[in-house]
C-alpha cells in the first residue's frame, strides 16, 4: 500500500514535470517564416494520419471490448484495464509525434548557433517524451494494482497497450519507409537532387512519416516495454508471496519509483549545468546508474533482504548497459566495422549487402550470449524471483535511456526542415552532425526494446505456463516440437507481410515520384511545386490496410494453437516465435543500422571511388535496411510478446 | 538376411549400371577443338582444387579416427565406420565433378543440333551421378548393417559422411561463389562484356567453381542426406524390433531397394524412347513413382502388415513431390512471382531485394507447412514408426529425383564452353535455354534436401533421446530454454561464417579483376590474356581456409553443451539448431532462387527499361543471393544433421 503510493506519488511527479518542460518547450518561438510554414505541414500531415489511424484502431478495440463483456471467463473489469491500456498505448504515440514536431523547427534554428545548442533542446525534447511515458506507464499499472489487486486484471492492460502498439509500430513503419524509400531512389539515385529538397514529390511523405513511424512507432513501442516489463514482474513476484510476503510484489513497484525518480535526477543535471551537452548526457547517465544502485540496494534489503536478489538487478542494469555499450561501438562511424562496410560497397551494392547480413548476424549472436548470459545467471543466484528482478532491471530507469537516446527523430526532422527552409550552412552541418548521433541512439533504443522484450517474455512464460498449471512441456512430445516450430515460422510471416507492404508501397511511390517528375514541367527547376498530397495518399493507404493482418496474427495464432492442441503446445508455440523473433529482430535493427551508418560514412568521406560508385552502393543498402529496421525488426519484440499475454488473457479458457 | 541381400544387389546393379552408362559416355568424341582445349583446362582446375582439399580432409578424418580409436566407449568398428563413410563422401564429389567435366563439352556440342539433345545426354550424366550416389550409399549401409548389426556403430558412418559433405559443401562453394560474384560484377557490371568471356580474369575459376562448387557440393550433399535418412530410419525402426520382429528393420531397406529399382525403370525408359526428352523424364517420374507405390503396398503388407505404414510412406512420397512441385511453381519463368520481382527490379536494386527476401520468407512457411502435415499426420497413422517411415519415403527414390534434376551445373558449364568456344547462336540458345530449367532443378533439390533433412533430423532426435533414456526434456526448464536458443543462434553462427567468407573472397576477386583490367594492356580488346591462375588461387584460398570453422563447431557445439549441461539441455540446442536452421535453409535457397531466374527473366525479356537499368539491378539481387543459395542454405541441412549425429556418438559417454 505505501510503495503503492510512493509509486503513484513519483509518477504524478514525473508527469507534472513533463508538463512542465513541455510548456517551457511551447512558449519559445520559431523566428524563420519559413521553417514555421513546413514545420507546420509536418505537424498538420503528421495529426492528420494518426487521426485517420486511431478511428481504425478505436474500432478494433471496441469489438475486443465488446467480445470481452460477452465471454463469461472474462470480466468487465478486464475490458476497462483493456481499454484504458489501448488508450494510454495511443496517448504514448501522440505525445511522441506532438513533442517531435514541436520541438525540430526550434532544434533547426538552434542549430544556427552551435549544434550543442541543439542537442540540449533535442535532450529536453525526449526528456519529456521518457517522462511522459514511464510516468503513464507507472501510474496506469500502480493504480490499477491498488483497485483491482489482481494479475490477471492487469494483464487486460498489457493486452490492450501491446495490441495498440503493434498497430502504430507497423502502421508508421510502413508509412515512413514506403515514402523514405521513394523519395531516396528517385531524388537522391535518380535526379540526383539532394536529400529532403522540395522539388522531391515525396518529401513531405517522408518527412511526416520520420514522425508517425519512427516518432510514434517509438514511443508506444517503448512504453509497451515499460507497461509490460512491469506487469510481468508483478505477477511473477506475486507467486512469491508465500515466502517473502507482501514485500516480494512491493519490490517492483519501488525499483520502478527508484529508477524513474534518480533518471529525473539524472536529467535535471543536464539540463541545469551548461557547457558539452552529449558530456552531460552521459554524466548524466551516469549518475542516475550509481543513484539507482545505493537506493536499490537499501530497497532490497528492506523488503525480501537477500542479497543474491541485489545482484540479480545488477545483472540486469548491466545486461542493459552492454547492449548500449555494444551498440554504440559496433556502430560508431570511427570504429572498424562501419568502415569495413563503407570499404565493402566500393566492390559493390551486393558486397556491401552481404557484409550487412553476415555482420547483422553476428550482432545476433552476442545479443543472444547477453540473454543467455543474465538469465541463467539471475536464475542461478535468485531463482525466478531473480529472473523477474532481473529482467525489470533492465527497463527500470527506462526514463534516462529514453532522454538519451529518442531524439533521433527530432534532430532527423530538424536537418530536413533546415535543409528545406534554407536556415544556413552552419544549421544543416550541426543538424546532420546530430542526426548520426540520433541514428545509433534509435538503433540503441530498439536493441534495448527487444533484449528486454526476451527477459519480459520468459518472465511471461513462466507466469502463464503457472497460471494454467503446468509443470512439463516435453519437446519430445511430437506436438510441442511441432508447434515450436509453427511458432517459429511466425516471426517470419510477421516480417514477411510487413517487409513485403513496404516494398509494394515504394514502388508505388517511386512509380508516381518518377511520374511527376516526367509530366509535371518545371519541376525539376524549381518552377513548379510537385504534388505532394499523391504521394502522402500512397502512404497512408498502404499503412492503414497493411496494418491489420500483422496485429490479427498475433491474436490468432496462440488463439488457434492454445484451443486445437492445448497449453503445453502453446508453450511450445509461444518458445519458437520468441526465439526465432529475437534473432531476427536483432539481425534487421542492426544490420540496418550498419548499412545506414556505412552509407552515411561514405557522404562524408568517399575515398574510394570519386564518382560517388560506393556511395550510390551504400544508398542500395541503406534503402533494404530500411523495412527491416524500422518495421519489421522492432515491431517484433511487441509481437513477441502480445502473442504469450493473448495466452495469457486465454489461460482460464485452458484450464482443466 | 534375405532383404539385405536383395537390398545389396540392387545396390551392385545400380552401381554396375552407372559404371556401363559412364563407359558409353566418355567413349563420345568431342569434335570442336576449342571446346575440347577448355573443357581440359576446367577438368584440371576442378581436380587440383578436389586434391589439394581432400589432402586437408584426410587430416582432419585422420585426427578423428585416432581419437575414436584412443576413447575407450568408442570402438575400432567405428573408427573403420567413419572412415569408410569420409571416403565414400568424398567419392561421391569426385564422381559427381567427373561426370560433370566429362559430359559438359559434349552436351554443348550436342546442343549445335538441337536442345533436345542435349538435355538427354546430361540426363544421361546426371543418372549416372544418380545411380552412383544412391548405389554407393545404399551398399554402404547393408553392408555395415550386415556386419555389425548394431545401430551406433553405423551412425559412425553417418558421421563420416556428413562431416566430409559439410566441408566439400562450404569449400566449394566459397571457391564457386567468390567467382561467380568477381566475374560477374567486374565482367557484366563494370566492364559490359558478356558472360563466361575469356577476357574475364575470373571466368576459367568462374567455370571451375561451378563444378567443385555446385557439383561437388550437391553430390556430397544429395549423397549424405541418403545415408543419413537411411541410418535414421533403421535406428527407429530397430526400437521396434519387440513389435513386428526382424520385419521392422527390413521394411526400411527394402523401400530402398524398392526406390533404387523403380527409379532405374523409370530412368531406363527416358533413356530407351526417343522424342521429347523434358517429356519423357516427366513420364520416367510417373513410371516410377507408380511401381514405387505399387511395389511398396505389398513390401509392407508382406513385412509389418500395417496398412497406416503404407499410408505414411505415400506422406512421405507426396511430401518430396509438393516440395518439387512447389518449387517449378513458384521458380516458374512463366509465372507472376518471377515476373513480379523481375517487376520490382524496374524501381531499383532494393526493391527487387526486399521483394525477394520477403517472398523467401513466405517460401519457408510454406515448406514448414508441409514438414507440419507430414509429421503430424505420419505419426497419427503410425506412431514413431510411421514418422520413420514417411522421413524414409521422402528420399528412398532419390536416384530418380537426382538423375532428372542434377543436371543444372552441366547445363551451365556447357552453356560456358559454348560460349567461350564460339560454338556458334544454336549451341548457345539451346544450352542458356537447359540452364534456365537446370537452376530450378538445383533449387528443387536443394529444397528436397532441406525437407528431408527436417525429418531425419527429428528422426535421429528420438533416436537420440532414447539411446540416453531421455523420456522428458522440459521446456520451462530454464537451462533446456536457453540451450535451444543457443541452438537457435548456430545457423545464424554459421550462416554469418560462410557468407562473410564469401563476400571477402569475392572483394578480394573484384579488385584483383579490376587491377588485371587496369595494368594488363590489351586485355580489354582481347589481344592479352588475363592471368587466371591468381583469380583461381584467390578463390582457393579463401575455400581451404574458411571451410574449416563451420565444421568444427557443428562438432563442438553439441560436445561442449552435452557435457556441461547434459543430455536433456542438448535436446534443447538440438532443436534450436533444427528449427532456425531450416528455416533460414529454405529461405536463403528459394530467395536466391528467385534472384536468379527474375534476372534470366529481364536478360530474355527485360520490357520497362531498354537501358537495362532493371537488368542491373536485377543482377545485384542475383549476388547477394549467390552465398545465400549455393553456400549458406544449402549446407545448413547438413549442419542440422551432423550435430545430432555428434550428439548420437557421444551418448555412451552421456547415459547415467
Amino acid at each position: 500500500m505505501t510503495t503503492t503510493l510512493i509509486t503513484g506519488a513519483v509518477a504524478i511527479l514525473s508527469l507534472v514535470l513533463a508538463a512542465w518542460l513541455a510548456g517551457r518547450l511551447i512558449k519559445q518561438k520559431i523566428a524563420d517564416e519559413g521553417a514555421r510554414l513546413i514545420s507546420g505541414y509536418i505537424k498538420e500531415g503528421a495529426m492528420a494520419f494518426l487521426w485517420k489511424e486511431y478511428k481504425i484502431l478505436a474500432i478494433v478495440v471496441m469489438v475486443l471490448v465488446l467480445v470481452m463483456l460477452l465471454v463469461p471467463a472474462w470480466s468487465w473489469k478486464m475490458a476497462v484495464t483493456f481499454l484504458v491500456g489501448a488508450i494510454l498505448s495511443a496517448l504514448a504515440g501522440f505525445v511522441s509525434v506532438w513533442l517531435s514536431t514541436a520541438a525540430s523547427a526550434q532544434v533547426a534554428e538552434r542549430c544556427q548557433e552551435d549544434a550543442n545548442a541543439g542537442l540540449r533542446l533535442s535532450f529536453l525534447a525526449s526528456s519529456i517524451t521518457g517522462l511522459a511515458i514511464v510516468g503513464l506507464g507507472l501510474l496506469g499499472v500502480a493504480v490499477f494494482y491498488l483497485v483491482f489487486d489482481e494479475a490477471q486484471i492487469i494483464f487486460g492492460f498489457g493486452l490492450g497497450v501491446s495490441l495498440v502498439a503493434l498497430f502504430i509500430r507497423v502502421g508508421g513503419g510502413i508509412y515512413t519507409k514506403a515514402a523514405d524509400i521513394g523519395a531516396d531512389w528517385v531524388g537522391k539515385i535518380e535526379e540526383k537532387i539532394p536529400e529532403d529538397d522540395l522539388r522531391n514529390p515525396a518529401v513531405i511523405a517522408d518527412v511526416v512519416g520520420d514522425n508517425v513511424g519512427d516518432m510514434a512507432g517509438m514511443g508506444a513501442d517503448l512504453f509497451e516495454s515499460y507497461v509490460d516489463g512491469l506487469i510481468a514482474a508483478l505477477a511473477l513476484t506475486l507467486a512469491f508471496l508465500p515466502l517473502f510476503g507482501v514485500n516480494s510484489v512491493a519490490l517492483p513497484l519501488l525499483l520502478a519509483a527508484i529508477g524513474l525518480a534518480t533518471s529525473i535526477a539524472g536529467g535535471l543535471v543536464v539540463m541545469m549545468f551548461k557547457g558539452d551537452t552529449a558530456g552531460l548526457i552521459r554524466k548524466g547517465n551516469w549518475l542516475a546508474a550509481i543513484l539507482m544502485i545505493i537506493i536499490s540496494f537499501f530497497a532490497v534489503r528492506y523488503t525480501v533482504g537477500d542479497i543474491n536478489i541485489f545482484w540479480s538487478l545488477v545483472i540486469g542494469l548491466a545486461a542493459s548497459w552492454l547492449i548500449t555499450g555494444l551498440t554504440k561501438y559496433f556502430l560508431s562511424e570511427k570504429r572498424w566495422l562501419v568502415k569495413s562496410i563503407a570499404n565493402a560497397s566500393g566492390t559493390g551494392a551486393a558486397t556491401n549487402i552481404i557484409y550487412g547480413l553476415s555482420w547483422g548476424m553476428i550482432s545476433s549472436i552476442i545479443s543472444a550470449a547477453v540473454v543467455v548470459a543474465a538469465v541463467s545467471w539471475s536464475y542461478k543466484l535468485g531463482d525466478l524471483f531473480g529472473l523477474a528482478i532481473a529482467s525489470w532491471g533492465m527497463l527500470s530507469n527506462l526514463a534516462i535511456i529514453l532522454a538519451s537516446n529518442t531524439f533521433g527523430p527530432i534532430v532527423d526532422n530538424a536537418a530536413g526542415i533546415s535543409r528545406m527552409a534554407g536556415l544556413g550552412h552552419q544549421a544543416q552541418a550541426g543538424s546532420e552532425k546530430l542526426d548520426e548521433k540520433g541514428n545509433i541512439g534509435a538503433t540503441l533504443n530498439k536493441n534495448v526494446a527487444i533484449v528486454s522484450a526476451v527477459l519480459t517474455a520468459i518472465v511471461l512464460l513462466v507466469s502463464f505456463s503457472q497460471m494454467v498449471n503446468l509443470e512439463t512441456v516435453n519437446l519430445l512430445n511430437i506436438k510441442v516440437l511441432l508447434s515450436l516450430l509453427v511458432g517459429a515460422i511466425l516471426p517470419f510471416l510477421f516480417c514477411a507481410l510487413t517487409v513485403k507492404s513496404v516494398g509494394q508501397a515504394a514502388a508505388k511511390m517511386v512509380e508516381e515520384s518518377r511520374r511527376q517528375f516526367r509530366e509535371i514541367s518545371g519541376l525539376l527547376s524549381g518552377e513548379t511545386q510537385p504534388d505532394y498530397k499523391r504521394c502522402i495518399k500512397i502512404s497512408t493507404n498502404a499503412a492503414l490496410r497493411q496494418m491489420i493482418l500483422p496485429g490479427i496474427l498475433a491474436v490468432a495464432a496462440p488463439l488457434v494453437i492454445g484451443w486445437w492442441w492445448g497449453a503445453e503446445s502453446l508453450v511450445g508455440l509461444l518458445v519458437g516465435s520468441l526465439v526465432v523473433g529475437f534473432l531476427l529482430a536483432t539481425w534487421m535493427v542492426n544490420a540496418g543500422g550498419l548499412w545506414d551508418n556505412a552509407k552515411k560514412f561514405l557522404a562524408n568521406h568517399d575515398l574510394n571511388q570519386p564518382n560517388g560508385e560506393a556511395y550510390k552502393a551504400a544508398i542500395i543498402g541503406d534503402t533494404v535496411g530500411d523495412p527491416l529496421k524500422d518495421v519489421a525488426g522492432p515491431a517484433l519484440n511487441i509481437f513477441i510478446k502480445l502473442m504469450i499475454i493473448v495466452a495469457i488473457i486465454m489461460a482460464p479458457l485452458m484450464m482443466k
